[in-house]
């Protein structure tokens, strides 16, 4: 058993099947993700190689991480067969994505119409060390021929064109050619403009093949040709570049240049390719890895989820951010939405700050937008779109079309979902906390807790009766709701939007006093209206039963009437796709956490009365098994809290295999990016149960089944910390680069021990 | 001067003269249709083949005709220089359209950057014929070398399925290969699931030139190569046959014996298959053409919209209509209006009666559908969609997006402009007066006019106050007035649809009573029914003042505020663009005709006065110039029989040239194929002043400045009439080819003189 391997022993022909490993399959470095599609083609696959914030236009939705031309394309005939899977004859098949390498290999044996045997091999990878560089090493032994002859093998390696996202094209090709063994592309899209470069080379150890170099618009290509008797093999290596316009360079004679070099540099070019490559997986290994010991299950979707997050983030752009699918698939379109502050973002915090820094400055360089957005309704401040994309402009499509009936329907989150815009100043405040990055702090964090804050003390509504704030109108993040008043989650991070708002202005009086003046006048922050704010966050509506600590997720969802799941036991499909939109709003189930949620991201504000009590009331009303991909992992945290050892354990793993075991039968549109988050936020918050205080960490694990060691690292404050717990420890093992003070464990509920 | 011809002699590169001209140089069978790209490409080229009634689903307006992979492709090299018309040096430049054969012609003087002067001249044609054969002619001449090595040439010739609509592909391949001379591609379309077979031979004259075959799945192709010396040529024949699985016939395996069976069938092989397309277009011209004298351009400008109306029709198919923009482009998304049934009918009524049985059949074969819809708002009977395509369902989008702020703009004609449905059942009541076909009448015809009917009697609302019936909230054919109440063309055509429907009913019980049975069971025709019927007609509310004899548009019209026209003097736009859609609602301002277009269709029902009045209270709030390029053309024959000659004269030719001159800037998505009907309308209604009674037919010419013969051949109670004009004749000339009885021309107004 390997730790590290996702295993397909079996090729499955149905295409949903196909699809959904597609995505299982995609490598990645950051800046381009590559589906797992075969180099040789199947009917209707799905083959997409994404780059991060290459946006092209698209009807309904603004714009769309836009599919580039396919660079993996390598033919294989045989006396004129062509190797497919779904022609001649499958002996054995395997293929494996190796995690810790950032590799995918398959191994396939073959035999054609005509009855030759050929064992094909692949491997590929998206270079960790060269984010411009993807490689493909291809080789085929001929292991039975029909007589004595030698068989003749061409191997056609092509760039092709001929892409779509679905059915929508977005490159033109503007020109292409051949120069010193390089083949070359340049494309662009249509209508956003981004021109990209691709350059190709092609070799093989057989020098006695023919090679042919194929000009064509659509699929240029380097053709090998010839001979191998029984027994023999040609092992073929294609190297491919890719630069954009987006890269601050002249993209074609940059690619060319690059490629030359890298031919250049040494004669065995692909392995050391692939050392440096895996050199770099190591190095992020070393920082991110979640060790789990006594549940192989667990570990390998664990790590898979890790591997994830990595291949899908730039490690230096900060002009986009995470996509709700990455750059796996075309779901969601490459949008942005509060998945990555929420969910995405905890990992980089605590693994990889400087990622989780650009992150934050993406939403930072888009304070703009958002002013404009908060102007356009009429509000002041900062208001983050629901769905965004390169400009910061609000990218929900104002309405979807039914897939059936065609029909329109509205969509209202772009306009009033608005909690999104609490929850990016709350990863703001978080990511300073963990890291101390004052720095960061001073020259953007400030400025966007002061506008966000702006925004809502300007949104929420003086009630002259009551005297308190409401803030009606708005959809939770249980969106099954809409046009509810005073959501809890929205209310309460909105007033703690507004209270660190107005204690980091303190701060920055004190620390940088200067830039707190030029803040204050920039943004006009008088007297009398930070006292507004803080009038605000001191009254602004939080409905609670005062007797049971119950937050009540809206005004009147206690009064809704509990729907009867029992009637439902055998469905297939969400409460909305079976009650309908209009029906389902009526009735007291929820699609999501929402108030569950709340006591999550604010965790140390809530005793364990409190969570235990709402625990209990919400989590039997939440569509957890179809209602979204969002929240499984992510309860965990609050279950291992309140002692639910059992659920925390199921909601981690239902987490963790979403895509590997397509639980939610969608991961052909792209992996659960956000449940990826959740789940390292589940094992190192919830099982293991880690929290930071100024002085250090605590951690206070609850042992699923089996597990014998649970060990991973964090950054704290600048420091790099070891954790590495094993049950039945008093105090865990300490082994840090250096060292942090680190207190005894102190049990914040009584209930914790092994499930 | 040729009158056949439409010419380019330069080559204009600006990408909207560029796809604007694609349109124009369209050539077609009736069958496809393949828009005037260039074989050897054009960066941001529009290369379109479609397929009559061959769909794929599309967002948003239900299907498309689906932009089929392209069989023009040749590309040409010299020494390894690609020939394109932005490289090199374009020398001389030259392009026709030969409208009488069906043809398309370029010759071009190209130099090579390094020097390699080449004639390169093609020639391609869609065969009338053979409606699944399309042939190029491609011949390449030496003409200047820098040295005196024979020069080396390329080419290479495809079929290219990386196409889309715009940029939406809809066809995967599924299979290509090569066999007997012969490359084929497999493609079937993403959603509808049609099969395409697609086979190319590619030949030279240059025994020496090498071939090659190249197998791709997107662009499988047969190379050319060799050396030609300076003064040398090469002649390429390049053969595509294309068969679907719409034909009823298995797709591949009958293209290529299809294909096979042309190859084997003699030497001469494009001469001879251009011979017999030829022949056909011969026969058509006999049957359609409008000869003019004395003005050439009128001339040409008739010639090339039944050109147009030709190529967009099928022969035989009764499945599908004509679109919008035919098969020409991807405007309207081949989507058929009721364009067909009032601009292009009469044409085909007279002139090609099959067809035009045809096209009506069409709309019988879709009852089910528009019963359905008529149910479906809770009415009787049988409502036709504002848009349809293949099974009749309502195909209108429900919204469209804005093209800059991407806001959904409902779209309500698919849901309130009822007049389509009066406007079949009038076409067909037309064709059978024309052609006296009472076997399509008793077969089709009536239960068409019946079903009709009833949907008209139960959508009027009796007004118990004035005992009249109303039909409230509609768009009419003016469709700057949403939400209007009896709208006069659809109160009117609703009128005339319910009495010819009683009145063929009657002919029905006389000539088959059986048959008269069974639709009265079927359709439910108790007396009651057909007396309420009766009652709708003769009761329905007609706004006409009573003393100028001027018609109401609608209910309030005569009331709106006129629009200062003269405020807009300057203006490039509709006034739709410039006031907005709501705004303009509150003028009296007007898109199209209205009013007219019922004088115009029911021109037998008005007498002169009436026609004349409302002329003058019309045509001046009418947008000419940006509203519709529906009426123009239309509007010539009410100008003719009210003696506004110039206007008449003018208006002929700004529909004759719509396309030609581009006159409304957005020929680039299609050829404007109800204008084209409009035009042989104008001609023979209008300048001709044709018209027909039971005996025969009259004419009452009104001459344009220079004309010298007006002559034109009908069809007419399934004879034929050549009908030859010339100015100060006492009687028309008859030439027919089974002589028909011809009354003395009577004059129905005073003024017809020339203009």
């Amino acid at each position: 058993m390997n730790h590290w391997r996702i295993n397909e022993d079996t090729f499955e022909p149905h295409l949903k099947r196909v699809h959904s490993q597609e995505t299982v399959y995609t490598i990645g470095n950051g800046y381009f993700c590559t589906r797992g599609t075969f180099e040789e083609g199947y009917p209707k696959a799905g083959p997409a190689t994404l780059l991060y914030g290459v946006f092209d236009a698209a009807p309904l939705v603004k714009e769309e991480l836009a599919n580039v031309p396919d660079w993996t394309v390598i033919q294989l005939f045989v006396n004129g067969e062509r190797f497919r899977l779904d022609r001649g004859m499958l002996l054995d098949y395997h293929r494996s994505l190796d995690i810790q390498h950032g590799l995918i290999r398959r191994s396939v044996l073959w035999e054609s119409p005509q009855g030759v045997r050929l064992r094909i091999t692949s491997e590929r990878f998206a270079s960790l060390a060269d984010e411009h560089l993807g490689a493909i090493r291809y080789n085929v032994i001929v292991e039975g021929a029909t007589d004595s002859h030698p068989v003749e093998i061409v191997l056609r390696s092509s760039i092709n064109a001929a892409q779509g996202n679905y059915n929508l094209m977005h490159f033109n090709t503007l020109d292409q050619g051949y120069q010193d063994d390089l083949l070359w592309l340049l494309s662009e899209t249509k209508k956003s403009n981004v021109q990209l470069a691709q350059t190709m080379s092609f070799t093989s150890d057989r020098i006695h093949f023919h090679k042919e170099v194929i000009a064509s618009d659509i699929a240029p290509g380097i053709h090998l040709c010839g001979t191998l008797a029984l027994g023999e093999s040609i092992t073929c290596e294609k190297l491919v570049t890719m630069y954009t316009s987006r890269d601050g360079v002249e993209p074609l004679s940059t690619a060319l240049q690059h490629h030359q070099e890298l031919l250049n540099d040494r004669s065995q070019i692909y392995d050391h390719l692939l050392e440096q490559h895996q050199e770099a997986w190591y190095h992020f290994w070393q920082q991110a890895d979640i060790i789990i010991e006594g549940d192989e299950k667990a570990q390998i979707g664990v790590r898979y989820n890790l591997y994830q997050l990595r291949i899908n983030a730039s490690s230096h752009d900060s002009r986009y951010s995470i996509a709700a699918k990455g750059m796996t698939g075309f779901g969601y379109r490459g949008h942005v939405f509060h998945d990555t502050e929420i969910f995405v973002l905890p990992f980089f915090t605590y693994a990889q700050p400087d990622i989780a820094r650009n992150l934050l400055l993406y939403r930072y360089h888009l304070l703009k937008a958002a002013r404009k957005k908060a102007e356009s309704f009429g509000y002041e401040g900062a208001q983050y779109p629901w769905e965004s994309t390169l400009d910061g402009e609000e990218a929900t499509p104002p309405a979807i079309l039914h897939a059936e009936t065609g029909e329109i329907i509205p969509v209202l989150n772009g306009t009033i979902e608005l909690h999104i815009t609490a929850s990016i100043a709350h990863a703001v405040w978080k990511y300073w906390q963990v890291t101390s990055d004052d720095a960061f702090m001073r020259d953007y964090g400030t400025e966007l807790l002061l506008s966000t804050a702006m925004f809502w003390a300007s949104r929420a509504e003086k009630q002259p009766d009551r005297g308190d704030y409401t803030i009606s109108d708005v959809i939770g993040p249980d969106e099954w709701h809409e046009h509810v008043n005073n959501n809890i989650y929205t209310n309460y991070m909105a007033r703690k939007n507004i209270q660190v708002a107005l204690q980091t202005l303190e701060w920055l009086k004190t620390t940088s006093p200067e830039k707190a003046r030029k803040l204050a006048t920039q943004l006009n922050l008088t007297e009398q209206r930070l006292s507004h704010w803080q009038d605000v966050a001191n009254s602004i509506r939080i409905l609670q039963d005062a007797q049971t600590g119950v937050f009540e997720q809206f005004e009147g969802f206690f009064h809704l009437p509990e729907l009867d799941q029992a009637m439902y036991a055998g469905r297939r499909d969400s409460y909305q796709a079976i009650l309908g939109i209009e029906a389902l709003q009526k009735y007291r189930i929820i699609k999501q956490a929402d108030t569950l949620m709340l006591l999550t991201v604010l965790e140390d504000e809530f005793d364990f009365k409190t969570k235990k009590a709402n625990w209990d009331y919400y989590y039997p009303i939440t569509d957890h098994d179809f209602g979204s991909s969002l929240t499984p992992a992510l309860h965990t945290i609050l279950a291992s809290e309140v002692g639910q050892f059992n659920a925390a354990y199921r909601l981690l793993m239902k987490g963790a295999l979403v895509d590997i075991e397509d639980l939610r039968g969608n991961t052909s549109e792209g992996a659960h990016i956000a449940c990826a988050g959740a789940v390292w936020q589940a094992v190192v918050l919830g099982i293991a149960g880690l929290r930071i205080n100024k002085a250090g960490y605590t951690t206070n694990p609850c042992w699923p089944k089996g597990w014998t060691r649970l060990a991973f690292t964090i950054q704290h404050n600048g420091k790099s910390a070891f954790i590495d717990l094993r049950p039945n420890m008093e105090v865990t093992n300490i082994d840090s680069i250096e060292k942090v003070e680190v207190p005894v464990e102190v049990s914040r509920s009584n209930a914790r021990r092994r499930a």
